[in-house]
């Protein structure tokens, strides 16, 4: 089996919709695991978890311009894993929500991108195209992003917003994560 | 006098009418005197009229990613100007412009922060807040930007996109802009 | 008085010595009162502080590629600031230090920038030119960083390191950003 | 056989430099071919090499704050192979060089990943531990970098200058991208 893990930090529930869309894309493959971790609750087993993915899908809010200072704390806490280059070669993929079209969704997914990159990890970004016509809720990358996948979702309850797209958006890149790890675990 | 300078490229016109937003802004202050210049066609007079500036704003598409690369290739040139440090503390702005409603635009406004700061200049963004509904064609700073203007286009001539809010936001930047140069100015 | 703060989180105390540095340097201009705050121990006194100040200079490490998660918290509680643009118009900068000569410093400068941008702040740079030689240790701004001050640190107590060129980058960058604060008050 | 092209523009020589040590690394796998080319410089048959690459190593210098214009009017023209993306799932990687130790290199890499990320490639980074101490000419990853390749040059002639230290670097890093290729293409 491959093992896909997302984790994540959901200050009020939308980052994890599209966690569980993640999710569902990644296990729309038969030959793959997937596992939810929330960074900020993370105990022993969740480390072990996380040390043997083949894949780990990082996801934050953008808060303040930047990934928020849970999964921040989380990830200033993976150095103990980095100073052995525990995760190296490992596949890794990022996605965000805020309030706003695009409000530094951006600044998140690079942060995203230089852990990744510190701890020697692989990069695959979205790979899709946005759709005809910008800002569509139900169109696939609605916002124009391919670092990774960038939701927006209004102020009101997870179950209403981020829209359609968006949650299509993350199941694809599920997917997609999950067909490039299977793909290169192949070749081993 | 204060004078600003709007150095922009563009490459079908939609960047234009935003640099001609931030005019009509900037000229809105009696004392403000407001010059554009297309950054692919400078010459020595330009580089003169930026040398003179007490406010630069930087305008360019964002093709690929980034910067355009016309806009690039003028800020590879102003290395000149950097050796002696000519534009240090000079006031800086930038906007961008692209077919996406996120669409890495926070990327480029970064990059003109990056160069504004090499040239030692003091960076002014936006200041305003987002509308209430994220996205809405009328409303200022629709797509959620601060550190300049984010503008987005449709694939349209440039009379009918961007849209009015965008347009508005581009007005109000040049107006903040000659405001803070002016406050800045009365000081010496 | 000019009123100057330097909101900083250190994790061992080589970013404390940069904010005692930047410190000494805006308090060196006679008409500035200088306060410096952890941001990890801020009471409603330290708020206060902040929502008094004509300049915030903004203090990290970077850790795993980013402003360090104590400091990132911090960031995420601004947002009720923001809220009311409470902190618009005022003067904003930031300085950083790590263990390596690049090491992903520009991303936490470019993180402060963002955050400084989404509250209507304006930004001002070191405005220094780099030494003659690369690296060496005497020099100011060794390392050739412009958004704010990098600096580098070896693993050794804080007396010990960073270098003197670091500690002067700081000073030079405290007086600069009070001579702005400075010029800019006098306007009004 | 494996295809591997090194995309890079080079204005004094240096860049060229590392791009011969990437090269020369790619080319110590024996099932890989290895193709340099600039991208100034790009006929038809350049295009037709870089379409049927299994990976680009993109390379540019750092000039004011970004991939040198020469680059970045490359990654524009790029737009016609996006359209089709017809680079997406291509391993992607990126070196850069400047005068300085930090100086803007990273705002550089994130460029080289942003534009490979809107292609749909996949991002390999260097993975390497930096030296024990930071700036050492001769250390692999002297400077502390992950996304890509960092180097310095003096304004010595390129042979003299960047130190042993960065080509080493380049060399690992051009043969860790080859050695990520052939596991990849095992798999199909």
């Amino acid at each position: 089996m491959i093992k896909v893990v997302i984790a994540y930090h959901s200050g009020y529930g939308h980052t994890r919709r599209l966690a569980d869309a993640v999710r569902e894309g990644a296990a729309s493959l038969s030959i793959v695991a997937v596992q939810s971790l929330e960074v900020d609750k993370l105990d022993e087993k969740g480390w072990d978890a996380l040390a043997a993915a083949d894949a780990i899908v990082f996801g934050a809010p953008t808060y303040m311009g930047g990934a928020s200072g849970a999964f921040k704390t989380f990830a200033d806490a993976t150095a103990k894993v980095w100073a052995s280059l525990g995760w190296k070669d490992k596949v890794a993929g990022g996605f965000t929500c805020s309030l706003q079209m695009s409000g530094d969704k951006f600044s998140t997914l690079m942060y995203l991108v230089t852990l990744a990159m510190q701890h020697g990890m692989i990069w695959v970004g979205t790979g899709t195209m946005p759709g005809a016509r910008a800002g569509q809720p139900d169109a696939v990358n609605r916002l124009g992003g391919w670092i990774g996948v960038m939701a927006q979702a209004d102020n009101l309850p997870p179950e209403q917003s981020p829209p359609a797209g968006d949650l299509e958006s993350a199941r694809l890149y599920g997917r997609r994560i999950a067909e490039q790890v299977r793909a290169m675990r192949r070749a081993q």
